[in-house]
Formats: C-alpha cells, structure tokens, sequence
C-alpha cells in the first residue's frame, strides 16, 4: 500500500517531517566534503550531498548552498579564493565526514576537530582530504541565485583529478565502487553500494548488452 | 597510486573517454524516469541521472538538460503541459528504464517499447510508471538557462508523492533502500545499495551515535 501526500499536506507537517521526506525523495545523493581555505590561511571542511554534474566539456560540477549557516564558512572561502577541493568519502571516514556538519566556530579547522588530514599538491592553495581515494581541485567559475527558494549554484571547473589507478577502466570509466566511495540518502543516512551491472549505450531495437 | 590529470590533459583526452571520466567524478547519482504526455496526448518516458534536491520548503526539486536529444522531447512536453511524473527506479525495472534513453522517433512513447505501465492518478495529467514503488508528480515552476555549457536546468514543485507506507519513518525519513531504489555511476552504471548507518544530528564536541 502507498501513502499519498499532497502538495498541501507537506506544507502542513512539521518541518522536520518535511525536511526529510523532501530529501529522501531526491533518490541516492552524491556525497563529498568539500576544502577550502581563507585569505588568512584558515582552512574548512564541509560535507555537501548537494554536488552534481553538469557537463564533461568543459569539466564541470556545480553544488547547491541552502541560504543558512554553517554552510556559509565555505561558500564564503570560495568566493574570496576562487579555488576548492571536492573528496569522495568512503567507508573509513563517514563518521568523521558527517561530523563536519556540526557548527565550529569560524577559527576552527574541521580538519583538526575531525583528525581528516589536510593534503596540499600540484600547487593547488585549497587543502585535498588525504584519506579520500578521489579527489578534484575545482575552480569556481560561475554563481547562480535561485531565487524561488533563495539557495545559490556555484558551478566550479574541475582543473585537478587524482584517481586510483586500479579503478580507472580503459573507457575513461572510474569504477568509484571499487574506490568505496559511498552514496547517501536524506540527511543522515550512508550507504555502499552493490554493482548491478553497467549496460551498453542503448540503440531502439536492440536489446543492450552488459560492459562486464 | 593515483593518476592524475590536468585541465589540460582532459581537454585532449577522446570526446567519450572524457564524458565517462567526468561523469564517474560527480559520485553516485539519483536516477529515475521522468514521465510526461505532450498536448496530443503522446507519452513520452526518459532515464535521466542529473535530478537533485534543492530544497524542502517549499518542496523543490531541478534537474539538468544536455544540449542535445534525445532529451529534448522531455523538456518541449514539460514546457508544453507544465507538468511531469518522476518514478525512482528499482532492480526489477533498470534495464528498460536504460532502454529509454535510445534514440526513437517522437511518435513512438517509450512506454510502449519498453512495456513499463502508464499509470494515472488523483486527476494528474502525466504519467506516473506503475513498476515504480516512489512516484511524484511535479508541476514546472522555472527554467534557468546555465550559459556557461549550454545546459537548462528545470525546477519543479513537488505536487504529488506516493511512497510504500512500510518504507515511511516516523520522522518522515524514506527507506528509498528498502523501496528497492537504485543508484548509478557514470552513464551506464547500476548499483544496488546496503545501509551503513544513520547518523544523529552533528554538534561540536558530541559524538554522533547510530539512529537505527
């Protein structure tokens, strides 16, 4: 049997009720902490589930900021830096991860609260999360304001990959499975995943076959 | 080890090896058939893997169309009839739901070729898939041309939900694992998930326990 909700009942409930049942219905989310760094070399890091791709040419990924804190640290940083580091999480560091949701003060780092370890390379100024298998240095290029719900887009081009070489296929594919990165549903739930298969391209009147 | 690849190194890279690298890098994605019905009463069913959140209250949810077809009849019905289904996909429907995304002529309804079922309900005038076990109906509320790689996104508002009420928790959060949704990767990549944990709310100097 199905529960059904209409558009007014939802904004009827109460807003912890909505604000999950709107989340999950967005399906498995994309799910990265996201580094930044400050003018005064004050490092953050944030997890976002809001990240997702918009184009491979150029290479581009936008996120969503909703318009509270304490998401504001890292938008902030980006816009005075123009440069962030987006890390895959994986099964290792889920929990530290969803720690840096918590609200710190502006003067601390959620690296050291978090003990996640700041990993600096190719002369890329934002801090990468060494214990993250995937890892993209971003340069932000474009803001969008949404104002029907006062969120904001930062669209961002992805100038820095670092992948492991075992899970990177011969077709450019990179099996993130095999890197363990992990998918998220709603606010607070984690989850790894099981391959079901990858198909081929589909054509009408073919039936498509399996990659594996 | 890591391989890594430049800005540079990507933009030489072969058109199909760079859409696959890229895609792969924005981490698992929803993915669900969008249903629509043009003004001549032609239904139309297409797989797409760029649907997220952006925000609860009121109830939102975007996705993000490429230049170029097959998706163009998605967005010229939703432009047409202001209003579309999303379906989650589940293990028992993904192949069919790949197969949506071949190329047929605008005359030919993907449900049909596909044998997924047009359903309709409480007076919605687009189709909802009845293999899928959580459905929304979604009323067009704004297009915003993203000028920088010639994409459109699309925000709707979420008018209908239907979900299975044993996978509906008492604050609202959706089991999608437990209704069977899947996840992808890349273009073609399919996965099934298996929970981790939920997570309480972070606060600073707390330690997060396990809500289940």
């Amino acid at each position: 049997m199905k529960k059904h909700f209409s558009y007014e009942m939802v904004m009827n409930l109460p807003k912890h009720y909505k604000t999950h049942l709107i989340n999950s219905l967005g399906g498995f989310k994309s799910v990265s902490l996201l580094g930044t760094i400050n003018s005064s070399g004050q490092t953050n890091l944030a997890i976002f589930s809001s990240i997702f791709h918009i184009g491979a040419n150029p290479p581009l990924i936008a996120l969503i900021f909703r318009p509270s804190p304490p998401e504001r640290n890292t938008l902030t940083n980006i816009l005075e830096t123009k440069y962030y580091t987006i890390n895959h999480i994986n099964e290792e560091i889920y929990t530290q991860a969803h720690q840096t949701s918590a609200r710190y003060d502006d003067a601390i780092s959620e690296f050291e609260v978090t003990g996640l370890q700041e990993e600096y390379k190719n002369d890329f100024i934002a801090p990468f999360v060494k214990e993250s298998n995937i890892q993209m240095g971003i340069e932000f290029k474009e803001r969008i304001d949404i104002t029907i719900n006062n969120t904001i887009m930062i669209i961002g081009q992805i100038n820095e990959i670092f992948v492991p070489e075992d899970c990177l296929g011969e077709d450019g594919f990179i099996n993130i499975e095999k890197a363990n990165t992990i998918t998220c549903s709603g606010l607070d739930s984690y989850h790894k995943t099981q391959q079901l298969d990858r198909l081929s391209y589909a054509k009408p009147n073919k039936t498509c076959i399996s990659l594996l």
